[in-house]
This record gives C-alpha cells, sequence and structure tokens, in this order.
C-alpha cells in the first residue's frame, strides 16, 4: 500500500457552521470522508448501517471498551457513541482523510493516540454573528442563548491547540480555504514520498 | 501591523515547468509575488526597474554584499543577482507573500536565515516526459540534453529536503494543489493569530 489518509480533527463551537462547511467541502473534493460512529442508540428509519452510524449493541460496544478499540467514545443520553480505532485505520489505509467532528476535550486525546492527525478549528467571525446563528435555530429564550454563547467561549479559548484555523465568515471564502488544507496536506512532502514512492524512483534511478 | 507574509522558496529541475506553474498560479492568487532581485546588468528595453529587476551598479551592488544586505546573491556571466533581505523584509511587513525561485543550495543558505520560510519542490512526472521538454525547447544535440537532465538528476535528489512536493503531471492539477499550498499557509493558527488579533480578542472578551 503506498497511500495513506490523514485523519483531521475539526473542532468549533456551536453555530460556528462546521457542519455546512463540512458538508459543502465534501461535496466536491474527493478522498476524504467523515467518520462513521459506532453507536448503541436504535437504528431510525432511513439511517443505513455502515453509512449513518455502525450499529452494536450494548454488549458489545461495552466489550470494545475493554478491548481498547475506541479512539475516543462518550455516553450521550444512555445511549454509546464512539469512533473505533480499527475502522479509522482502515480507511487511512485506503487513502482516505477521515474527519473526526469532536470538541477540544476529544481532540486533546486524539492528538495522544494518533499524533499525525492534522487539527482544524472552525471560528465564527464575531459574537454578534455567532449569537444571530444560536437565535436562529429556534425561539429559545434568552437564558439558553446565554449558556449556549458561554459554552461556545469555553470551546473557543482552545482554538490556539489547532494546526489550522479558519473563519468563517464569508461561507465560499472559508470552504475554499478548509478545501485547500485537505488539497496542501496531501503535498506534503511525507505524504507525496509515500503516495508516489515508484514514480520518485524512476525518476532518480 | 497585523500582517505578515510568508517567504517561499520554490525549485525544480530546469523543464519540471516550475515558472510555468508560478505564472498561472499568481494570475488568479492576491498577495503572492515573485522576488525582484537586484541586478548589475543593463536594463534592457521593456524592463522596468522595480517590478523585472532592481538594477544598481556594481560598486552599489558590492556595497551591498559587505552590508551582508543580501539573502543570496551570485555572480552570472559576469552580472551579479542578488535578493535584498530589506526588500523581502518590506513586502513580507506588508502581508505579501514572496516567492523565490532559486536551487537547492540557495534553498538551504535562506533556510538558515529565515526558518520561518516554507519551501515546495516541483517535480515532473517522468524522466521521459522532462527529457520531452528539454528537448521541446529548441534543437539541441544529444549531449546537451544528456547534461541537462544530469544536471536535473542532481537537482531532484534534494527534494526530500523541501516542506511540499508537486507533481507536475496534469499543469491544472498541479497549479490547483500549489495555489492550494499558499491558501492553506495562510490558515495556520500563527498566521491567522496574527492577522485575526483583533477578531481574537473580542470573541474571547
Amino acid at each position: 500500500m503506498t497511500d495513506q489518509g490523514t485523519l483531521y480533527i475539526v473542532s468549533a463551537p456551536s453555530g460556528a457552521g462546521k457542519t455546512s462547511l463540512l458538508k459543502a467541502m465534501l461535496a466536491d473534493t474527493a478522498d476524504v470522508q467523515i467518520s462513521v460512529s459506532h453507536t448503541t442508540r436504535k437504528q431510525r428509519a432511513g439511517e443505513q448501517n455502515g453509512r449513518d452510524y455502525h450499529f452494536v449493541s450494548v454488549d458489545d460496544f461495552q466489550r470494545m471498551i475493554v478491548q481498547n478499540a475506541f479512539l475516543e467514545y462518550a455516553e450521550v443520553f444512555g445511549n454509546y457513541y464512539g469512533t473505533s480505532r480499527e475502522w479509522v485505520q482502515a480507511q487511512l489505509d485506503e487513502g482516505t482523510d477521515i474527519i473526526l467532528e469532536i470538541d477540544w476535550q476529544g481532540a486533546r486525546q486524539i492528538r495522544e493516540l494518533m499524533p499525525a492527525c492534522r487539527t482544524v478549528f472552525i471560528l465564527p467571525p464575531s459574537n454578534e454573528a455567532l449569537e444571530q446563528r444560536l437565535h436562529g435555530r429556534g425561539q429559545d429564550d434568552e437564558e439558553v442563548i446565554a449558556k449556549r454563547m458561554a459554552a461556545a467561549r469555553r470551546e473557543m479559548s482552545h482554538y490556539d491547540e489547532y494546526d489550522y484555523l479558519v473563519i468563517n465568515d464569508d461561507f465560499e471564502v472559508a470552504k475554499r480555504e478548509l478545501q485547500a488544507i485537505f488539497v496542501a496536506e496531501r503535498q506534503t512532502t511525507n505524504n507525496q514520498k509515500r503516495r508516489h514512492a515508484q514514480l520518485i524512483d524512476n525518476l532518480l534511478a
């Protein structure tokens, strides 16, 4: 195998537009994929096993925890969600870049386990824009918004731990900047050496 | 001043298509510029001082050498050519990325003097393609081509000293890859912190 994907972590405060940006970027970038989590929650209508989630039993999930099979996992409202180390590695080995959408705490764990990962933080252009976007999601009262803003600020305070920082002011510009990161990382000499080992051997023979 | 350009070194064997790639990339990338060298050779018709070269006298050039004013310089067919450290720094301070087109030996010198520089090596897709491109330039005899191929191979043997490696197989693809490097480097957290210091301060206030 000559090609090897890169593991990316993309973090952002809620309301920064991370999910929309990633979706738009994936639509016209080859060989990049969002990580598919394992979960113990019930499969919903329209969801496909292996595409939306890897649906597993609580027993299986707990066995995987014991086997240290997860890069990270969490329990949310009584359901488990986790990122399988083996699944991620299989994708990377096929030359696919994998994106984990996790927060700064998850990012710290993954950096320890997969030091070759690259990390991207997405910021909104201002607190006003962030508050507008959080408001835009529904008719929540001010207290709920204030709590979300505080949570966003806690998340944002860790931006400096990331390799790249994309500011989502103009959506199209931010999308191109995000995409450029994925394209440029493939051009690093380390990655290119592996991908084009034969070509380089021939050139220097 | 909040913005700061990045110094790039772009090297390639003769025939890899470096100059065409850079020209095409510069045509649609803002705030990137090829370094304008100082030279003692005579100004030719159509050349503009400060755009094509900084034309200076031999006395002035030699004084600059003594003052250690050049990042690198060379004498070619009795004329001096050099890259002014002050001129490069002034461009970077204005937020412009500067590209030096130099060989692996020059690259080594600049890496010492400007460790924040980023370096890109461009490879042809094969020796056959390289030889064709070298032939395509004129009606040189086989011996001349063989010498150029040997020189190209010596240059290529240093590709591993560079941060990025772009393979110029499909011109449009290589152009986009080169461009992505420049866009992505601007998104590194270090560069973004400087560029958007005020915005970040406001977000975290």
